[in-house]
């Protein structure tokens, strides 16, 4: 059993933990936090960014000699790997760590078999503590390992009557700019931003993050069947981004890769591309986590292959009566069909609310 | 200046009337605190039903004698009006009350004065504390009293994506038992239940209210412009409740009324009856307050009349892609017309959420 001391530990490297979302791709984000046999914190740490040091080491480096005969808690599963840093398993050992307490195991089939490592060098090790909350914090990543595909968030933005626009196509601004900043940073969390070439064509997007100092930016994805949407001049063809366009394998040679991007050529499927193929794509190239940003027919496309993880809403308080729907397609003709959901939270943003929901049922 | 003892007597008294909800119609909800001068309270009361005794009537018999040199502090003007009870400002001034608080003025032509009558017999009078708290607790009576009709809350239930159905009609139950039985909650706090043609069609509806103990019966409208939706043996025929069919003033003579229901004859507008002389219809019914329950159509009617005051939401955390949409017309056609409200308030219901929004600007 973990101790209460234990227990506030790890809500503690919880926080520490996500403090690298958005900073840690392909990587886990992993808080750590070292406690002595008082109860005592005497080192804490995380994964800051891809290719930096480990929470773990972080953790041991500030606790120096403190860290023998002392326990660490850590959000996910040590590692067994030797990578761009040493397996975090037998730092600990070689530290004089003689518990560890983690949240959730590590199903990274590479990485795995730090508990195992740890047990046969006398550590005494305790997995589950807080486990929800360790999936919640790492959803994108174990979804991504789990099930070879990245984590889709499918943000979209409409009135109280489903509308993302009005009949006569105008849309500027139904969402508050409180809720327009708050989509920036959910791109800043994820690696690849995505949108069709429907909403390509209508609204010329950016697609990079603004207002947020020091995050990365995300790839910029416009799914373009046929090739055509994205124009010379197009803005997500500045350099604030990496941009790809992902286009039909069938489509015309002469559709070459605007000056700016790069192309990737993917099967058609009914409607459009293949998702499926297209996040296996985004896979290959260390995509762990997609924001899909629209618009109504490709999320129908993403609904239909299963492959819509969480959504997030941002409701403005109007109607509309007329314009066109938030969601078209994803092959749902009746009731019993539904895409059912668990709604997470709605919090105000500025005059919008803002709902975010999870697949009721998980694939783990 | 109000004293904290009578702000916090005003809350108590803004709780206490809200306790009347669905019950004092065509009369607005009431309550009363009466403070001694050291600021306890040695009376308190509300309206409790239409033809009983006023607040003010219940607080000054629990205070009795301490009444004398005390403020009553009540949520609404006193009233200066004769009807099934005596006037409410005269009875203080017996009481020997020194002092009166109220939060809103009424602004009724036959009850209104009760201010001025206070003044007169040299009592202290101090208007518009926790105004707006005031007029949120009688905001359909306010509204029914200042526009000549019933203030009307449109209800809907809908998926993330805005659907009241799958693409083939089927939606039983995208929303939660919860969810349903707070429906039954705001049928009980309204004077009337309106439906369409197409909902009569579609649901057979029943429209009472189940499940709530002691709550009174709203009057089940259902607007059959045609005269042809309500079938003899339809649901809304039973005994549960009063029913009232509107159907067009030149439908066929032989459209009587199916036994078990009135009819009233009503003017055609585009698409349907006039939402005007609806309202105004059953305002002269002495309905103050509506519950409009669908479908999308009649909505929308009532957005282009401009005669939506209160927006409730049950939204399931679901998606269809397809189906019904909530609203449909409205007349709106581009964003800058769109129908602006404020959020008031978001609430979990079992799996769901509830959405309460009202109109942006008033008319005062």
């Amino acid at each position: 059993m973990a101790t209460q001391a234990e227990a506030a530990a790890m809500r503690h490297a919880l926080a520490l933990a996500v403090r690298g979302l958005g900073f840690t791709s392909p990587n886990p984000v992993v808080g750590c936090v070292i406690v002595d046999a008082t109860g005592r914190t005497v080192g804490e740490g995380y994964h800051q960014r891809a290719g930096g040091p480990h929470a773990e080491v972080h953790a041991l480096r500030a606790a120096g000699d403190r860290a023998r005969g002392a326990t660490a808690v850590v959000t996910l599963e040590p590692c067994n790997h030797t990578g761009r840093t040493g397996p975090c398993a037998q730092a600990l050992v070689d530290a004089g760590i003689t518990r560890v307490v983690y949240a959730v195991g590590d199903p990274n089939p590479q990485a795995t078999g730090g508990a195992t490592t740890l047990r046969a060098a006398g550590v005494d090790v305790e997995a589950g503590l807080l486990a929800a909350e360790g999936e919640e914090a790492n959803a994108a990543w174990l979804t991504s390992v789990r099930r070879g595909r990245p984590h889709v968030t499918w943000k979209y933005a409409a009135t109280l009557d489903g509308r993302t626009a009005a009949a006569d196509g105008t849309s500027r601004w139904l969402t508050s700019a409180e809720a327009r900043a708050d989509v920036h940073r959910l791109r800043a969390e994820c690696d690849a931003v995505v949108v069709g070439s429907g909403t390509q064509r209508a609204d010329d997007p950016h697609l990079a993050v603004r207002g947020i100092e020091g995050a990365r930016q995300p790839l910029r994805v416009v799914v373009d069947t046929r090739g055509t949407a994205v124009r010379p001049g197009a803005r997500v063809l500045d350099d604030a981004a990496p941009t790809l366009i992902a286009v039909a394998d069938d489509s015309d040679d002469a559709v070459a890769a605007p000056s700016g991007a790069d192309t990737v050529r993917l099967p058609r499927a009914a409607g459009g591309l293949d998702v499926t193929a297209l996040l296996a794509a985004l896979h290959a190239r260390d995509v762990r986590s997609v924001l899909l940003e629209g618009g109504a027919t490709l999320a129908g496309a993403f609904v239909a292959a299963g492959a819509v993880d969480r959504v997030v809403g941002y409701l403005a308080p109007a109607l509309l009566g007329a314009g066109p729907a938030v969601l078209s397609g994803g092959g749902i003709t009746t009731v019993t069909e539904a895409l059912r959901l668990d709604m997470t939270e709605a919090v105000r943003i500025g005059p919008d609310l803002r709902i975010t929901a999870t697949l009721a049922t998980k694939e783990h």
